[in-house]
């Protein structure tokens, strides 16, 4: 096995992807306008002491992996030091062939590190000495990486009261890398979230009023948004398992969250119109502010109740869900369509089952405002594969237009996923170029390769407007 | 790019797929036996004025993809100039590849009007000109451009009050073209439906009593259906977003319809069990009658209020939704078979996650009285693409018989929709030869020329008794 | 049609396919883990009189598929003599292309009778006498049949009330086939199912106490499973429609029993409770014992009653349902996770609409105590085709890890139907190949080999520890 596993043509069969890709798409900047990386790291430009810190602390994809290949706890999340951390890794790696997981991994090798060997028992040790020597450099520290990638603008995802200092400071900075900010006040929606209270206090002692009704809690999100906004904020972002159509509008708002700040239960129905109507007023507020309103549905969080308690949420105990999704994204979107206040929104949805349900949603709601308006967004999580990416770019070829698509975003915590975006290009390039090669497609690089450069890179652009 | 888009071998790779295509299937004729073409346009031989009215108006594929490309509204169903509109189409055709939209239309732009190029703002003024002028020549009226593609039979949908005069018309006439009505009493099964007091009226004045009780609803429905058996129907149509098991026997079907027309509310259980009860009636009359019951299941329609307001119901904000069906067909289907009144059923659905729930239920039914009794319908509306298609296609082969499959139906509005059973005959050669190539499927042309024929044209005709 | 249909590279298309399976998995000995044989048959070493018998007897998938084709019941399961009902079925099968009986027809005949043509009409009756004299040979038993396939191990599955006798004499037998059995207590955890007090009486006179509550039906089954666990049981199944989380804990189980036993109905709600409370007793006892837990979910049973009463259960009449798993799933192996007693288990569903879901949930349980302790089985019944293990093999590989995969399983009747492994360890070999052959994968022989080896033999061994 002398050959390079990742090679120029990687995933590209065929002259046509090729060219397209090669000559049309690598070298195009990246805008990420959705991950959950630091701020801070960002904008304190930090360095990392080992490749464990930076490739393994916390991606939750390799330790699910980790977990299915029998390594314990201890290896993965536990007190063993990162050195042992990491051998386990490369031990497990082998064992993830056909898993996205060993595509990224040497993908992110060779791009970050130069590595073209493939990880395994036989060379971890040598990998971990050679990367984290590496990692001391100087173009190694968070926006060096970045860097690397061409990364243009990454969009962070922040909580409400988030005073954004490492957004202004990045800002301030020199550095050619954008960085804003998103508002995600999912807990603020939902009156049963675990941290709905203590959420409402914080943002109470920030705006310096009680929120003692529906109405103050609107003007205090309201509050935050124009702060937000004042920061270069141009996105918002919803993660819950579904909307619901909502059909009783009896229902007092104040009562259900004085039942809340009082102890009371509050039932899960109540619960739901409680959100609805919050998610209806926020839909307002995005639309008046030109921002995009991003909607993650259909995960079913938290499942392993031993690991939460052991090492906490969003640790690899997550799965793919099955809720109802059709009538409470109609009633959802109608709300705010019908008063001509549907802000551009991207749809992202978890059950691949529901990929051509959403597609066709978010055609229905397309007015010839700007193309593209509503999107329904990149292969999320789970799908972010191949695999997925390919069903999720089919299914919108099929039901929608696929030439208004804003494309890829890592949704990462990570600083080396970046080549995820190398990765889809390639696959989008090579799927159109297969199309071509079949007589699917006209032999048109004019138009395709414009075509992919709008999905790769023009497109989000023009749509968040930067 | 001198290269004809659609050659001679579109979608046929290999020369089994071909011969197998231009041998056995090209030629045949073609029964379409379900679509949504206005029988006076059929009876009367409606000439048009314009490609615009003939290939855009009342198609709400190319309306939803010139909203998402950004197009306006008055380009669309708007005041905008015939002209005016087809050039917004000509624009936004370029950005429709990898939809179906982008096949269908130059497919269509070769096969009735000999056009090889491909539409864009380049040549969109000169294409308008062009076909508006053949539109014009006597073998382009409505019975014109189905005898070009070799239509034998069509059958329309039509409302149970209709009179069918056109139909009557066009059987006097000498027309080589038969066109029979299907029954499709949406309106008069569903208590809840918008439509349902004043069909019920129209009802009552056509056959010459008071509709007053479930008995008498039946029985009117029954007359009609008498009265469409005289002008040859042999299909009826069901709408609907699912079938209900119901559990409670216990309710007054009466008081059901009392309520409605004394203008109070009626549940939506009572409403599902009133449905599901006419349907149940009008399936032993179907059977009794030996007609072909088709039930279209799993839309999601009129999400977008605004829209429907300005331009109506059925303009392209319909989606695809996520409705429980299991345990409803079971229940409905088992209801008839029970009693020895199922008749030949179609099942077509919606959304292409439940195929195999589709494909399986279908194939519980087969009683050996038959070959292929109960169908699963060919890939419906959002699905009617090459990849629905092979879906389709491919989950009938694992979970039943391909062979007893009566294939292909337009479901459309458009006299210029015709080249897409070309299409799917296409595809279906080109699957079937694929796999010969591939050693999945005997090199034996003399069987698998029979199944292309019988799936392409005589199953249908059997099937239909025609 | 000179050409052999099954050839040695049948579904193997490329050299490193090839050698994949032909080096490395095609002389592995089969581990049938869940399968349906008859246990008397196999400890009897049973004869068969004619093909029929042994091909056509019980096995409903044929039966489906001669429904479909409209062969009269009296061929299928009715009175007509054994020959006749043969060439019923040899004039269906080329009406099967496409269909995995095609497939399965042709290479049960090559395999296990030497035959290569392809039945149809034209040969039927003398490849009905050829075949029926064949099995009248000594090698042709039901022992000898399964050592053809080189069987190891077959694992039955059998009601909590058996004797297991079979299995006694079998152990105590020379045979080199191992035979175990499976605790698939269904009817003693529904307190709805139709057997449920037939059941428990059975279980009374057996362990020589009355069941009159929650702990004794409880204590009973244990005592069962202490009695399977002496025969060599290693494992346990349970089939339901799906899993439920039951939110209020407040009810009897003891009062839910009374009703039932008093002649009372007990509400699907209570039914549901108890059924998931019963199964939670058996997890633990299962994990106590180090025994696996399968759980077949999703399917919709007993569609058509009129066959149902005319031929019985499990007669080609179920079908693919749409249950709702998720949270059902979720709650029941957190609960037994929680309190560290969740058993290794497999988990199979029926829609693939679920594929995804089932391959995350399967991941939230792994917790390094085992590589791949939690595994979501290989496709089930209707998905038992090549299309339905590609996906299944996809979705694995990109929700998980292939390389922990414990394999194929027959899930049959048929004592003729065990090159299913060859067909899944071709179709394996085959996805394997073609993604080395388009640098998805490392053209690594020596690991990939390893890990087809362990998929399709030692990953199972280990595994269940046998």
């Amino acid at each position: 096995m002398k050959k390079k596993f990742i090679t120029e043509n990687f995933l590209l069969q065929g002259a046509f992807a090729q060219e397209l890709y090669h000559d049309h798409a690598a070298h195009l900047p990246i805008i990420d306008y959705h991950n959950h990386l630091s701020p801070s790291a960002i904008a304190d430009d930090k360095s990392f002491a080992t490749i464990t810190e930076v490739w393994l602390q916390g991606d939750h994809y390799k330790w699910r992996a980790m977990r299915a290949h029998g390594v314990d706890e201890d290896y993965i999340t536990g007190s063993a030091d990162d050195k042992a951390k990491f051998l386990k890794w490369g031990h497990t790696v082998p064992y993830t062939m056909r898993n996205p997981l060993y595509h990224w991994t040497h993908l992110e090798l060779q791009r970050y590190f130069g590595i073209n060997d493939l990880l395994s028992d036989k060379n971890a040790t040598d990998i971990y000495h050679l990367c984290t020597d590496m990692l001391q450099q100087d173009d190694y520290t968070a926006q060096g990486l970045l860097s690397k990638m061409k990364v243009e603008l990454v969009c962070t995802t922040d909580d409400p009261t988030d005073d954004l200092c490492h957004h202004k400071k990045m800002q301030n900075s020199e550095s050619a890398i954008k960085m804003l900010p998103t508002f995600r006040p999912d807990k603020y929606c939902d009156i049963n979230h675990v941290g709905f209270l203590t959420g409402i206090e914080s943002l109470e002692s920030i705006v310096g009023y009680s929120i003692n009704s529906f109405d103050t809690l609107i003007e205090a999100l309201k509050n935050r948004i124009d702060y937000f906004e004042e920061r270069g904020c141009q996105l918002a972002d919803h993660g819950l398992s579904q909307l619901f159509k909502i059909k009783n509008h009896q229902l007092n708002f104040n009562k259900i969250l004085d039942r809340k700040k009082s102890g009371q239960e509050v039932t899960s129905e109540d619960a739901a119109f409680f959100q609805m109507s919050v998610l209806h007023e926020l839909g307002k507020i995005y639309h008046t502010k030109g921002w995009v309103m991003q909607m993650h549905l259909g995960a079913l969080r938290n499942n392993n109740s031993r690991l939460m308690n052991l090492v906490g949420a969003d640790v690899g105990c997550d799965s793919i869900g099955d809720y109802k999704h059709g009538e409470g994204l109609s009633y959802f979107l109608d709300g705010l369509d019908q008063i001509e206040k549907l802000p551009k929104t991207i749809l992202y949805n978890l059950n691949p089952r529901d990929n051509e349900l959403f597609a066709t949603m978010a055609g229905n709601y397309n007015d010839g405002s700007s193309a593209g308006k509503i999107q329904w967004g990149s292969a999320w999580w789970f799908l972010d594969q191949k695999d997925g990416m390919e069903k999720q770019i089919n299914a919108l070829s099929n039901m929608g237009l696929l030439s208004c698509f804003i494309g890829m975003l890592t949704d990462s915590r990570s600083f080396l996923s970046f080549p995820r975006h190398e990765y889809f290009r390639r696959i989008l390039c090579q799927m159109i170029g297969a199309d071509v090669e079949a007589g699917l497609l006209p032999h048109d690089m004019d138009f395709l390769s414009k075509m992919v450069g709008d999905i790769c890179y023009n497109n989000a652009k023009r749509y968040l407007d930067i």
